[in-house]
């Protein structure tokens, strides 16, 4: 049991050994607390310019843009974001055991076969893995850094899965590759909604993580597991009234898509942001709340043919103000002024 | 206010005319409360056969299969599926108002143009108007039910959303296209999982809603509303402990898929359906457990290239049984014998 | 497995011969599903006049009054009491098995024990077996109804408990005193406050219970049972913001007493009523309120002499307004002219 | 916004002085954070000496008991109780207001009437002000010390009130009876049932609270406020499955008392503890679970003549086991061995 210390974005903390795991076995992680550091008690939202591989809605948002957050306590709140204010669930967004060479071996190929089929897009469909900015440890030699997988995105240890719910109380179940386990983790979230949209993406912050870690031998085998599985803390904010915006499969241009979720999920996304803008808020200032406010995104149909079919869930209760509807209509409660930062591309 | 009497699978009872009603108004319908009739204290899960369009699952469940759900009050349990026990959170599948000619015309060319793209498909891309089986209504002549819009997707208007949270207490608000709104609703589910997964796919029963309307007038244009939004039950069934089954978009095969949310909620179904093996539970049981059991099907990273990331919620607390994990390994709860019924192709 | 209609206001229904029951025994008691009968959507809240021996806040509101509450489906909303309109918690307010003789003669014995303190006083301290109104089903001969228990307390069996919280997906035990058990159970509310203070006292109204029935053979030795003990609903309203008001066992004069839980709990309920009065409601309404509306009272402090310490929890999602409390101070939403109707005394 | 540390079991820090406080405001008091200090990761539960004036059960369990408590980040255990481990929920037992001279007059006056009633009584009926203990701070002269209000009781104020639920992210509104308000506070508990029945009575610990202050001027007559009132944290321990044991007041002697909550409240404990034996636990280890683990006890009837009915809500998941009922009868899951540790009187 012991405490670990997080610094802000992505790069992650360990490996740490654990005694007597072995290939197969599950590593049971207890999240017995996390939180802020109290020097430090901010952190940061943001959206990656289009010119930088953008975001969920980058073609709606192509400008880099930034709000600050502060945090008070277990809540938190922005100047740039005025009317909400609400209870963080802190969450390391990427955490898994070391991989073996075999599964390295896989990722890599499975990647670079996916890039193969459209190698100069931009953005790329995968990152592959890049010498220049590898951190290898007391490894040495070009060689290996030429093959060390990206930490971009989720895989089948975990990874950059970053999951809302991960929080204080969760108890996990990773999956062991190599003798020792080898336990890293990273990007620290205060708070964060389904999916990440904004891409940087949640309240990046630096913190801490209590954790306890225990082994099921030879688990992955017993109960069948292939990724890691985890349950939700039993002390979570217990919002209960929602806003629930619908999004099918036809796109911006009314184009009809073949069940696909992302594109149903975008277009309840942008219902959301319609909604919000009746109020007063500016686009991207409705875009930074889905990113970061504890909304949840339901894959709600996906067999009625033609149209995928999501839902996304907004608490009412992280407003300041009654947010409706009602029949009197909406009230613009925010008005103009403040607004999400823009940093320009050159 | 008034009690509807729904009949089972899909066929729905309406149109209602709402007086005052324009369209650009919001029609509001309260769920006062709904539930299955006394006399028939039972419903049904089904899997399509391949042959006939499957369901999300179908190259690994390629039979129709059948379970029988008992109703006992707020509760259900099946003599195909045991072990499992569970609160039914009750909803129509279908539901929504008239559209106007100009919207079905929108409908009809953009699901034209999806299967213009590849005709002879089997399943077809999608299910385009169909004269034969239309049901009409006073209204005569060939012309029009060769335009009529089938109810098998959900749409902008709401239709064939299955979300299993459109439960009595809820509170909606529904886009009206023609006077008088035209408010009809079907398909009423005893239970289901987000996604609908088995197709058809909840517990399908026939039963009543006890509804109230209201409108709030130019509703679309104060709000900035396209689809049908909605407020969930403040009654809803508070499981708290979960089993969380992630997966990412890699199919069965290991091809690497770029941001693909319905093949990695295949994966989170999939190990979901592996895990639950483990207990004695046959495939297609785990399958309809699924299907039905309140579910929840998360978009939970939809931004790390090149892996979209789906989670799948299953309540613990369904099951009679201890689902650990735990250090002792799973036991064997379920004994074979008992199985969801198979109906062989011909 | 059966349902059960039952009339208004205490009168039992029963007793059920439960088959295999004998003494020693728990009967497990599901509450499958509760309702209202369509036919009769509506109840109703009443305050007994002082002279009739008056309810909890007897001193201050004196006479008889009485409020009507629609039944809304699953909710409820009064034209006497505007502002609120909440989902209701139907529980039978009265339910146990059949007692002994043995168990009869002890209650009688300890009941006229109390009352042979101050057998004069008005009210009485308690209400002894009276013949004249006794309901002997098939027995014959006043000797009997002379000893029977009047059904007005709660005591070890059960009986007019008046539990807000045991309502639809309750699980309950009962102690078996008689061969067959002999379940009866009556007084079903629509909705009540912990305490029932208002007397007659929570939403009164006549409807039907389902339920399902077994054993725990010598269930009361094994588990050390001596009262009924129960589980709530996994279905219950999911209320989380509470305003909640505190009392010390000091009463309305400034008399100091000692631990008195009663006189800390009437201060609590005396606090709120002033909280809620400056919202434009009369004294009356609020009593009515906190009789009916699943307001909590807790038993916070019982050690700290001389004080007694009580709290009530007032959900504030109740009520169509806010009740803050806020810088700017309350709102009049509730104008005078409507009031809960008085019966004065003769 | 500061934090403030606190020292363990009663003893105040502060008072803190509020800028433009004045007498008939309310101090609104967010609590932004609270938590155990890192380096003291433990706290303990005491039951008191019969001789030393004892507890809710004091003739159950007449001698000084002892249990520690391992803290683990938001979680704690004992090896002194085993069998249970939960999620905390801190809070400080004590805090208020300075209050002023009248005040204090008020309280002086009445309690020294009840004492008058028994003068003699051991226990006393109430503590009055004791010089030779009293800390001063800056005054001087024995005639301040020999009127100072003894910190035991809850009162108008606030004080040693042990609301277990008064924690992280609660909001508070307290009296102001002097100018600069002068909120002081102490007492921190990790953990507590509704009562704090053992006495010394929840896991009593020292660490710190982070606050927020600000005014609603007038606020004691715009809102009818005597005693503080307070909102729940928006995160809490969802807990959603109880064993609810009942209690009517007659006393272990089976004597009948007139509406006495205090003996309900006492039988229902007592019943509670019974069943906890039958698991294996030692009465005294089921007394601290009751004393400690966010039990809620309710003021369920109190207008039945002649019982008082109060109801205990314990928690099922706070076991690492099964705790029934169930028709096979309970297994003993602790042996015995451990137990809370006595400390004999001399």
């Amino acid at each position: 049991m012991r405490d670990i210390d997080l610094s802000i974005v992505h790069f992650p903390s360990g490996p740490i050994e654990v005694e007597g795991a072995e290939p197969g076995d599950l590593l049971v992680v207890d999240f017995l607390d996390v939180g802020a550091f109290p020097h430090n008690p901010w952190g940061f939202n943001g959206f990656f310019s289009k010119q930088n591989d953008g975001g969920f809605l980058t073609d709606h948002f192509p400008l880099a843009q930034k709000s600050i957050w502060d945090i008070h306590g277990m809540f938190t709140s922005s100047h740039h974001v005025p009317g909400v204010n609400f209870a963080g669930l802190i969450h390391p967004g990427l955490i898994g055991c070391l991989l073996s060479k075999s599964q390295l071996d896989t990722w890599n190929t499975r990647e670079g076969g996916l890039i193969a089929t459209n190698p100069t897009r931009v953005p790329p469909l995968a990152a592959p893995p890049f010498a220049d900015t590898a951190h290898m440890g007391r490894l040495k030699g070009d060689a290996k850094a030429a093959t060390g997988a990206r930490t971009v995105p989720p895989r089948e240890h975990g990874g950059n899965c970053d999951i809302k719910d991960l929080s204080r109380g969760s108890l996990c179940f990773f999956v062991v590759y190599v003798p020792g386990a080898g336990l890293s983790m990273g990007d620290l979230h205060f708070s964060q909604g389904d999916g990440e949209i904004t891409f940087c993406g949640a309240i990046e912050m630096p913190g801490w993580l209590h954790l306890k870690v225990s082994l099921i031998k030879d688990g992955m085998s017993k109960y069948g597991i292939k990724n890691p599985i985890f349950k939700p803390s039993p002390i979570t904010p217990n919002y209960r009234d929602y806003l629930i915006f619908e999004g099918i499969s036809v796109d911006e241009a009314g184009k009809q898509h073949y069940l696909d979720v992302h594109i149903a999920y975008r277009q309840a996304c942008l219902n959301a942001i319609d909604y919000l803008k009746k109020f007063g808020y500016s686009g991207a200032q409705a875009y930074a709340i889905l990113g970061i406010a504890l909304v949840q995104g339901h894959i709600s149909g996906d067999v009625d043919i033609p149209n995928a079919f999501a839902t996304l869930w907004l608490s009412t209760e992280i407003f300041d103000f009654d947010i409706g509807p009602t029949a009197a209509g909406p009230t613009k409660f925010i008005s103009s002024g403040m607004d999400v930062i823009i940093a320009p591309d050159k």
